[in-house]
């Protein structure tokens, strides 16, 4: 599954385009955050990707995961996230789900 | 759906555990929480309670939503994280899952 890396400096926005859109190509993302500020940003990304998705009916859940990772030589346990559409987590699938934007015409 | 507060300073082990608790009896839960810290606290609490419920064969999925709330008269955006099992999920339900502890015999 692809991995977002989210800093505490990441835009939330940004991100939950980001998210949104490998969610769409993949029917899943993972999410890595290292301390509090970077999984504060994290969590509000998802909170707007919620946002983006809803118009189609869709919604997301996250399912959070300690994992431990190397940064320097050192060893850090950082949180990943596991985003799912709602519907796909039914059988624990990542189905590909059509979550084309919703366009005003 | 009752709801759990998390500070800064709460112990993920026991949000952990009062959160399996609460989800056992309503088949629900929502955390609440406001500031980085006491998100981070919340999501390793919620990630603790999985290796709880997993035991009985049952995942948790969080949802995360903005709430607005009064502190001292200020407005504040805290985070709240709606609680369910994974398998509630399937169509919104919040069915009562027996959620029972696994004790060694």
């Amino acid at each position: 599954m692809e991995v977002l890396k989210v800093a505490a400096r990441s835009n939330p926005n940004s991100v939950a385009g980001a998210l949104v859109g490998v969610l769409r190509e993949k029917g899943g993302v993972e999410i890595q955050a290292v301390g509090a500020g970077a999984l504060n940003q994290a969590i509000k990304a998802v909170t707007i990707a919620r946002g983006f998705v809803a118009p189609r009916g869709l919604d997301i859940v996250c399912i959070p995961a300690f994992v431990d990772i190397e940064i320097d030589g050192q060893e850090r346990t950082a949180v990943k996230l596991i985003i799912e559409p709602r519907a796909a987590g039914i059988n624990g699938l990542s189905e590909k789900l059509n979550l084309e934007p919703v366009t005003a015409r």
